[in-house]
């Protein structure tokens, strides 16, 4: 019985209608729909090949940690420099035999070289254009953004673009610090990450780092993989000992791998992720007592699935 | 440097200053303050006994698991029948080789009897109330709650009460879904919860859960001992086998054991709160290139500490 409950409760994660640019605030939140509500797969089942977008296997990167693929989508619309260094990285082989360096309680994961600071002993990162400029933000002029009716808090404006959490303030636009976002670690200067070091949020989504770091995608699949890495017991989380370091046994991108997945992600802005949307913010299960009326960007899960094959 | 980088990351965990009980917006929020910025070890420092509120041993619960011991504050504030339970329980030793049942992905870690669907295998939670109501929300009217002056989207008003994350809409307050509360377990029948079935929040604050479910308080300390549980494999996040589940090696309350820590919350009606969250909103540390200028009641880190022994 309790199962039940629990499983009514997941599947309410929220996921809400798309608006136009307007400021919204909590009282324009639509109101609660009425009449029949579908099921998520219900839904998922009635989707046309037209509602998923194909990752492009340039912007796949999987890598395997502990026997695991975590799959990673970048997101060079929004930070094309960082992207275009961190294919480079993975296909020079710079990932392979590094290893995850941090674990930090609800904050993030982190991996890259665990010499990063010793010039002597760290990895080279090859041709990677070292100078490159930070990309918090981009115009948001050009970009396929769909802005929620719920507000953000954050931001003026928050929503999706691409299947990925993002926000603006109207004029510009920036990928989000949600559960599952992949950034870049940088020094004082902005401009000194190169993308040889990332980190992923594993905890309540640190908003606050958006647009004071450059965020390069999301984890597609695999979260489940580094959360449970036991927590660094070193300051931030930091392993103290090479042996707590779990390696990075191999990362590569999906145009390398002919044996790599064919993902695909719903589009955020389809009517099957407005009905997604909408059902989520107010579900009408038996369990729920009261819809929240209500989502936030980072509360939405975006659904991904393997391309059908014919 | 990167290093650096994410230590000044961590410090600017939101935190934020008090407000009466006006609707807040994001238009409202507080303007980036000036002048100098004391550290929080600063303001920590400067504290004196009456900025800390001591934990009653009757409302401390230390629940070991893995050879580490979790500490659970519950709130008889906001859920008094389910909090009696749960005292119940624990005297009688209930949770005593009781189990970490569900570990789930970015949702909840949940424990209790493995067997509790089954009425012949199950353990007698003996001369508890199985009949008690629903605790969803209680009036604010006598309930020392501040609101945060940021808007918080699931609410009309959210803040702190106590030192627990809350949530108001100016005529009832409730406790709150943010990472590391504790709910009850419950059915279909919204008072079907008796507080034998416990979860704690461990990803995004599952905010649709407010006022759907009881929740009775929160993890002080310990969290790193749950998150890094491995998920479950079953649907939900359960364990699908009984050597999957991490026992409950022993449950009690402070007042029970005279060597339990007494722990310390700071005021979260204190100046030092305020400053701390004024700080937190609007970092600025050299690493920021932008203060958010918000934050939100699930990204606030309320002080604990161990009572000075003097």
């Amino acid at each position: 019985m309790r199962y039940h409950a629990l499983l009514t409760a997941l599947l309410m994660g929220g996921l809400t209608a798309c608006a136009t640019l307007s400021t919204p605030t909590a009282a324009t939140a639509p109101a609660a729909s009425t009449g029949p509500q579908r099921s998520t797969d219900e839904i998922l089942k009635s989707t046309t090949a037209a509602d998923w977008r194909t990752v492009s296997p340039e912007n796949l990167m999987l890598m395997d940690v502990a026997g695991k693929t975590v799959m990673i989508e970048l997101a060079p619309s929004f930070a094309p420099a960082h992207v275009a260094n961190i294919r480079t990285l993975t296909r020079s082989g710079y990932w392979d035999g590094l290893a995850i360096l941090r674990s930090h309680e609800n904050y993030v994961v982190q991996w890259g070289d665990p010499n990063d600071e010793d010039p002597k002993l760290k990895r080279s990162t090859g041709t990677v254009n070292n100078q490159i400029p930070a990309e918090y933000e981009r115009p948001l002029q050009g970009l396929d953004f769909k802005a929620l009716p719920d507000v953000d808090g954050w931001a003026r404006l928050g929503g999706f673009s691409e299947g990925f959490a993002a926000a603006s303030d109207g004029q510009s636009a920036w990928l989000t610090h949600c559960y599952g976002a992949v950034g870049v670690g940088r020094g004082n200067p902005p401009d000194s990450g190169d993308g040889s070091s990332l980190y992923v949020v594993i905890g309540q989504a640190p908003r606050n780092l958006d647009r004071n770091i450059t965020v390069v995608g999301r984890v597609l699949s695999g979260m489940e993989v580094l959360t449970p890495l036991p927590r660094g017991t070193g300051p931030l989380g930091f392993y103290e000992k090479a042996e707590q370091r779990a390696p990075l046994t191999r990362v590569r991108l999906a145009a390398e791998d002919p044996s790599a997945p064919r993902l695909q992600v719903l589009r955020t802005d389809s009517a099957a992720f407005a009905e997604l949307t909408e059902n989520r913010r107010n579900r009408r299960d038996t369990w729920y007592v009261r819809p929240a009326g209500y989502t936030n960007i980072c509360n939405v899960t975006v659904p991904i699935r393997t391309a059908p094959t014919n």
